[in-house]
Order: structure tokens, then C-alpha cells, then sequence
């Protein structure tokens, strides 16, 4: 492919003092999120960032964003999400962006972009943080969506200021970011009318917008900021977060990055390029975590279970974006099973606590990018591993776990109460349900089971894929990640989102299963990537020109 | 795109006298249909069936061969599915055939077998038939997703014969007929193993097999054929379908095809291929329909319901596969609704009479069908138009629907107790409740209006997108499909299959949304379809080279 728009490394660590593109500002119980990007500031030269039109940059403050009012300021209870920018709040992703942009970023930017409004549909469900679109104008494709994922939207009503998804009409693509599904299924706007709205390039504004279920309220500009201000005050106060301050500082996440590893305090990702290969290592607690609200509140980011996801996160990210031909990650754990039992014990003793709810609703949206994150997991779990608890959820998501059983080399794992629905996947179910559903009764049989399973154990619970002995222990494990990076990585890719995601389906598992998979699709299209195709015609003299064949 | 194994035009009426690749016999209440391809008897002479492999030709007379048992054969209340191939049961879709044909006919393909096992499944469930696939021989890849749809999978234990899903160690793409789906979802393998399975090319045989629940018993080849016999008598014996025959003879359905049109005796397809437009009228029953079960078996495949529909499945099938740049479909129907809501009201009060219920279960397939096809739908309901009841189904299937509003020229709509659920979309609920999911008691309120409805009064129930007036309906109309017509023809097949299905997901679904979305993207990949790519490369000397990215 010819040089593109993709601007790697991505660092995904954004502390505020370095955000460009968002304002926070904090009033009592509201803060106001505010868009302001800078033209000029996209993670590539290649485009310019008109309109507050977002790149991944962009979003990565967001997420950053979102992530610090949760921990950092218990105090604030409702999120206005708005621009800075005079009567357009958002133009929508950077259509020069995405058509410099390979095949590969488009769809991890799209994935994260989609895991940042999630987030926000997550802090509303669990966290006690509800979250309000003002549409200060014209609000078109991703900014849409962003407003989407908020509880509220409000637009203002000035004959002017319209919401639409113009991706279809002009572009030849479709809305990234969830938007046809939360049309249809979030706000439950009648298919033909959304039918009708997505292929309108000039979108929907005023009066027609309420009526058709797009927006909650539209006001004249002299009255929209004093409703949105008391539409705010109305959805903090529903709020059960802590009524004042302080939260905790997430202080830098501190990745060591090297040619072929990245190290963190307790994980550690190292590559192996030539086998398309990195294994991620995780390291229980060094010491008896805290035990006491108190006493997680004054060790802050340092507190093990939310460090250690937070390098997860971080590993995950640039596992993703900068080192896109490893196939393969192998996942291990070290460390001693007490300590991380006994951090889960404490999860679950003070899980109402708001730190400690954020936490575990971060280590959750941690591991459900984990599930998303199109690579072949195996699990090892050997000697001296840690898979225990919350930690086994690494074994669980991975797409197979080999256990060794030498005699010799005692080795175990262990569950805790954190395996039992606390963690959910994005279909709603436990990774114990899901891997029980064909024999419900065995995840209650698991999770009472007393003490830690040894390796024919947990074969026979069946917790994991294999459980060889250490004469086939190391050809095995070898064979099998040769086989699995000899495949194709598009058709691994696509397996794994069908395995990955069995039983019910929710907004979330819709949103990455049916429409970005028909997103991914269309990316790949000559009607919209070729020399004549919709996003590369855009903003040129040139028309597109379609091939008409229906598929 | 280079010549291709392409083999249009597609006839679709296939009566057993024509059969090629499949034998039917009848023992008592056991069908056995056997798969016997015939290797020179493709569609199109560029490959050659093997093994049992099949291509839609061979697909074509088994939904043929479902549907006769269905009608045909009502004493029969069990069917196996085997092979007259000594060691082979199926070898899956025809590698060649698809490495030989376009994307638009591999997509096209695993639609139509899809909604085949689908119907396997729809029959299972409603009509009292059980499935029984007896392996007696190798089953790969689609042969096993074949199997897959089958209320029980025998397998012969000979040390040889296995189940497997090649596709993606072999072929880099992905099972394309629910095969993953089924696994993970209906016989609910374990995922670990599921991805074991799928990736292994030699499949999985014997004790394991079942270990696996991969299928559900094995046998030597001594006792198989008994214990088939004694199984499929089993099954048969929990149905209720009739003791003893008659049933109907499905004749031809005599599509009459010329340049432009395709003619029915209740159902016209007219091309304007300039426009991109066809045009799709319904007629409703010239005369009363028969009331009683007695004359309905009498009339046979004139009864106006179920000659309707199996033209208008006739009709989409042609479209779908012979005319791809038709991207647009008007529905109209003509003639007296009276007649229709008499029609429903005989479906309703007889609606447990086996052969009104087979009539039922395909004007809901028929429907699905319509769904599921990838052209935008836009219903004109028109003065003289007969949208009533079942008929009405097509409006509320299409993307959008205009309703004339003339105060000079009444026009109305009415719906039936058809519309309360008995003809469900994929996803399990009615396609009113689908309209108004936003509305729930909506659908109640407009099941018991009383009497028709008139333009404003649709409108006002939600039941039409649009009511313009005779001044603005021409333009409208011209312009509304002008402007569909414009649209990339990728985008909108994405956006509908994203818009169209909101509400819960089944496997069903999962099937059509999320695993063919994958499996559309991968069949675009060059990976795949590339010059080096693994299905260009099958069956050469030469390997795959993949670009190892993983996206």
C-alpha cells in the first residue's frame, strides 16, 4: 500500500497537561467536556482537523478524559459533553484521515473509538455518572455517535443545527461509531425513519428531530445553555457517588518501551517478531495489597489491582495499533495465587466503595478489550503462575489455556468470587458462563469448588484446553503457535469474533459483531476505497463512481 | 473482474424429475435423502464436483427435496441425511467453484445455503419433522455445517472418517454456512475447543468427536446403518404431523422471463435497468380463497396463499442472483383486500391443519427471504393497492413505505391477526413489534383498530414513513428513488442489514449479521482472494502469502 496516514507508535498515555483538543471544566456536581480541536494538531501532518473533526488523537484525550472524572473527581456527577467551536459541535471523524489511512487503522480506530463511547454508556449504567449532549450546532456522522452514547441529547434550534449520519449519501461507508445501532436499538427510533435519516446527507434538525426520536429537546441558542445547565443539575442529582472530593491521581502509567518489549511495574510485554509472536506476562502483587477504603484511597493508582490493568490497557492498546503482525500472544502469569486472592477478596469486601467500583468496572472494560483485540490468545500456565481470581479471566478470554502437569512441578490455579459475573463480557455473560454454556451447572460447581485445582483437575472441570505432561509440554505448545501464525491472520480475525462471542447478544456485541464487521467490509470495497470510490472522491472535483452490482 | 464460474441465469425451480445430486426414498415415516453428486453436473463447467462437494445447483434440489417433503409427504415425520458415496459423506462447497466465482456469487451462494440449513431448522422446530445426519464417510467444512443444521449428527467410527472445518487452516476464509455459529451456539461446544476444531484441518473423529459434542454418537460401520434406522424411527415417533398422505404436488411455478420482466400468475417483476428499479406487484386472489382444510388440500399449490408466495420467492431468488445491479425494488400489490383478510382469517382458524401450517411456515421463510435481501425495498401503497394483513407484511419489510393521501382517490391499508406475531422476522419478534419497538403498546393499539385505515390515520399509527399528497407524490416518489439509486450499493447493503434488524439477535441472526459480515469481509481480503492468496492458491503447487497484519 501506498504511504498512509497511519501515525505510529501511538502513545496512549494523554495526561490533561497535554491534551489539545478538550476543555474540562468542573461546577459543583457538573463538569463540561468540551471539544476544541486544534487544526493543526492531528497525529499526522497529512490532514487538518477542520470542524472539530477527530483523529485518533482525539479520542485518546477523551478516553483519558472520561477515565480521570472517574477517579479523580468523585465529586462530579453529571458530564456535559459540547464544543467550544461557534454552531458546530462536531463534524465527525477526518474523512482525509480515514481515506489516507490504511485498511488496519481504519479499523482500530473505529474499535477504539467505539470502546470510548462505551465507556461512557458504562460510567452511566455503573458509576453513577450520567452524561448529556449539548449540540451547539451542527453535529454530523461520529459526532452524532458521540452524542449517542450519552444518556441526553439537547440540540439547539436555530433553523440551522441539524444531527445526521452522512456516511452513506456522501461517503460510501457507514457510521464507525455505533450509531446505526443505536439509532435502531439505544433510542429505538423507527427503522424506516432511521432508514431515512441515514441516507439524507443534511440530517435532521428543530422539531422533526424530537419527533423522530434523534434528540431529547431542542431550544432556541437564548435559552440552550440555562436548559442545559438545569438538565445537568436534574441528572447529577440521581447520582450515589460521594458527595464531595478527593478522588485519586492517575499518575503517568510509565511503559518502558525497547525494540522488542515494553515493560511496565507489573506487566511485561516482550516481542518476538520473527514468529509474530509477544508474550504478555502479569505479575501478582508484590506485597499484601490494601485492605482498607482508606488505605486504597491513599495508595491511589498504585493500589495493584487497578496499576496492573492499567498496564494491561496499555499493553493491549500497543499490542494493537503499533505492532500490528504479532498473531500470536501468549499470555503468562507470575507470582504468588494468595496475594491476588486476597486482592480479590478485597474487591469484593468494599465492592460498593466508589474506588473500588471503579476499579472493578475497569478491570471489566480492560478485559472486554482484551476480548476484542483481534490476536490469538493462548494461555500457559505453569509453575510459579499467578492464575488465579480476577487474573484467571486472562485464561478464560484467551482463545485456548495449556496447562502443565508434571508431578514434579506442582502447579495450580484457582477461582475466586470475582469469576462469577462481576466481570462481565459484553454479551452480559461471565467468561465462566460463556465457556459452561453447554453445562450450566458447572460454573457454580467450579466456583465452590474449595482451594485451587491441579492440572487434571482443571482438565476435568474443564478449565482449560489441554493439560500435557512436560515430556509434550514444550513440543505441543510449540506446534501449536507455529499452526496458529502459519493461518491466515483475516480468517483467525474473524474466527475468533464468531468463537469469542457465543449466547446472547447485547448493543455492545451488535456494535462490534454485525455493523463493524459490515463496516469492515465496506472499508475494503472498491465502491469506497478504490481509485473512484466514494471516500477517495471526497472533497475532490471528481464524482464517484460505483460498480452497481448489489451484493 | 477476469471470467468467472458465474452461472447466470439461475433457474430455480428444480422438481425431483430433475434431480442430479440427490435421491429420495421413503420408508414408512423416514425419508433418507441422499447426496450423490454428480461431478460433471455443475452449474457451470469450469469445476468439476468431487467428493460430494456442491455448488448452488446441488444446494437448489435439496431445498427442493426439504420443500416436497414438506408438502409433498406429510406421512413422513423423519429424514436422514446421508450419502450414496462410499467413505465420503460431503466435502463442502466446491473450492473451485468458488475460487472461480465472483464475490458477488460467493455471497450470494452461502445466502442462499444458508437459509437452506435454516429452513432444515425452521422445520425441525415447527413442522414436526426431525433431522438425522448420518456421517458415513469424511464431512468437511460445509458438509459438516450441513450436518450442523440437524436435530442429531451420527458419525461412523472407522478410523478414518472425521468431521473438520477447514476453511480457515486450508482455505483463509471462514466456514460460511453458520458453521462457527452452530458449533459455539447450538450444540454449544465449548469455545477453547471450538477454536480447536477450527483449526486443525484433519477435523476431529470418534470418541473425541462426541467427547467434544461435536456430533452425538458414533458407531462401527457394522452397526451404523442400523443404528441410524432405529434412531431415525425414534425421532419420527415424537412427531405430529399426519399419520398417512396425502399431501399436495408443488408443480412448476412457471416464471414467465423476458428481457424486462418476469411473469407469475399472481406476481410481476419489471425491470427498468436504466433506473436500477424494479418494480414487485402482488395480486391478491382473483376469487374467494377455499375455507376448508378439505378444499385447501384440493386446490393444492393453487390455494392463492401459498401460490402467491412461492412466486414471490421465485421472484427475490432471480433478483438476488440474476439481476445484481437492481438496486431498487418498489413493492406494490393490487386487488381487493377483503380477499386477502378472508385468506388470513382461513390461515388463522385452520392455523393448525398441517398442510395451512406448512403454508404459514413459507410465507414466513418467503418473508425472511425479503429481509434478507440486499436491495433497499420501498412499498408505494396506492388506491386499488390490497396491503392487508399478510400482504401487508411486504410494507412493513421494506426500508420505507409512501402512502398516497388524495381525498379523490380513497386508499387504505388494514392489518390481521397475521400481523400479531405468527410470522415472525429472524430475530423472533413480529415485524410490527419491530416497528414499534420504541412503542411497545403501539402494536396492540393498531391490531385492534377496528376497520381499515386511511392515510392519516396509517400516518398517525406509524404504519407509513410518508402520506403525501397528490401534488407531491409523483416528485417524491421519482425522487426518493433517484436518490437511493445514487448511493453506493455497498453502503446501503451494509446499512440495511444493520437498520433492519433491530431487537434481539438469535442465532439466526447471528448467523446472517455477524458471522457473514465476517465472512463478506474475508472474502474481499487478498489474503483470500488475492493472487497469492490461500483460496487463489488451493488445490496448486503453490503456497499462500499472506501479509501477516493483523487487522
Amino acid at each position: 500500500m501506498a504511504a498512509t496516514s497511519d501515525a505510529r507508535p501511538v502513545d496512549f498515555d494523554a495526561p490533561p497537561d497535554r491534551y489539545r483538543h478538550w476543555k474540562l471544566s468542573v461546577d459543583g456536581p457538573v463538569a463540561t467536556l468540551s471539544m476544541d480541536v486544534q487544526e493543526d494538531a492531528g497525529l499526522s501532518p497529512d490532514y487538518r482537523l477542520k470542524l472539530n473533526s477527530y483523529d485518533l488523537g482525539v479520542d485518546i484525550e477523551l478516553a483519558d478524559a472520561l477515565q480521570r472524572i472517574r477517579f479523580e473527581r468523585p465529586e462530579v456527577h453529571a458530564v456535559v459533553l459540547t464544543s467550544l467551536k461557534d454552531r458546530v459541535f462536531c463534524a465527525g471523524a477526518n474523512i482525509f484521515m480515514l481515506r489516507g489511512a490504511s485498511h488496519a487503522w481504519k479499523v482500530n480506530f473505529c474499535k477504539f473509538t467505539n470502546e470510548t463511547r462505551l465507556a461512557i454508556e458504562d460510567a452511566s449504567a455503573h458509576s453513577g455518572l450520567k452524561f448529556l449532549a449539548a449540540l451547539n450546532g451542527i453535529c454530523a456522522g461520529g459526532g452524532y455517535e458521540l452524542a449517542l452514547a450519552c444518556d441526553e441529547i439537547f440540540l439547539v434550534d436555530d433553523g440551522n443545527s441539524a444531527v445526521s449520519l452522512p456516511e452513506t449519501p456522501l461517503l460510501g461507508v457507514l457510521p464507525g461509531t455505533g450509531g446505526l445501532t443505536r439509532v435502531v436499538d439505544k433510542r429505538k427510533v423507527r427503522r424506516d425513519l432511521a432508514d431515512v435519516f441515514s441516507t439524507v446527507a443534511e440530517g435532521v434538525k428543530g422539531q422533526r428531530a424530537v419527533e423522530w426520536r434523534l434528540v431529547d429537546a431542542v431550544f432556541p441558542r437564548s435559552r440552550f445553555d440555562a436548559a442545559v445547565a438545569a438538565r445537568a443539575r436534574e441528572l447529577a442529582a440521581v447520582s450515589d457517588r460521594p458527595a464531595t472530593g478527593p478522588g485519586i491521581v492517575l499518575g503517568p502509567i510509565g511503559a518502558q518501551v525497547s525494540a522488542d518489549a515494553v515493560a511496565y511495574s507489573s506487566v511485561a510485554l516482550t516481542l518476538e517478531r520473527d514468529r509474530r509472536v509477544a508474550t504478555l506476562t502479569v505479575r501478582g502483587p508484590d506485597a499484601d495489597v490494601e485492605t482498607t477504603p482508606g488505605a486504597i484511597q491513599q495508595a491511589g493508582d498504585r493500589f495493584w489491582p487497578l496499576r496492573v490493568f492499567r498496564e494491561l490497557d496499555d499493553a493491549l492498546l500497543r499490542l494493537r495499533l503499533n505492532e500490528p503482525d504479532i498473531g500470536t500472544v501468549v499470555l503468562r502469569t507470575e507470582g504468588d495465587p494468595g496475594r491476588v486472592l486476597a486482592a480479590d477478596a478485597v474487591l469484593l469486601a468494599h465492592r460498593d466503595h466508589w474506588l473500588v467500583r471503579e476499579t472493578r468496572h475497569f478491570i471489566k472494560r480492560t478485559l472486554k478489550r482484551l476480548d476484542l483485540t483481534a490476536r490469538s490468545f493462548f494461555a500457559l500456565i505453569e509453575p510459579g503462575n499467578c492464575f488465579a481470581g480476577t487474573l484467571f479471566e486472562l485464561a478464560l478470554a484467551a482463545d485456548r489455556a495449556y496447562m502443565l502437569d508434571d508431578p514434579e512441578q506442582p502447579n495450580a490455579l484457582a477461582l475466586s468470587g470475582m469469576n462469577g459475573g462481576l466481570l462481565p463480557m459484553s454479551n452480559g455473560l461471565s467468561r465462566l458462563q460463556v465457556r459452561f454454556l453447554g453445562n450450566p451447572p458447572r460454573v457454580d460447581e467450579v466456583l465452590t469448588h474449595t482451594g485451587a485445582f491441579d492440572p487434571q483437575a482443571a482438565f476435568d472441570a474443564g478449565l482449560v484446553s489441554f493439560a500435557p505432561d512436560e515430556l509434550d509440554w514444550d513440543d505441543e505448545v510449540r506446534l501449536t503457535i507455529e499452526g496458529r501464525a502459519a493461518c491466515s491472520p483475516d480468517s483467525l480475525t474473524g474466527l475468533e469474533a464468531n468463537l469469542r462471542f457465543p449466547g446472547p447478544e447485547t448493543l455492545e456485541t451488535k456494535i462490534f459483531g454485525r455493523l463493524t464487521a459490515w463496516q469492515n467490509w465496506i472499508f475494503q470495497r472498491p465502491n469506497a476505497v478504490g481509485e473512484n470510490g466514494a471516500l477517495t472522491a471526497y472533497g475532490s472535483a471528481r464524482r464517484p463512481e460505483f460498480d452497481w452490482g448489489r451484493t
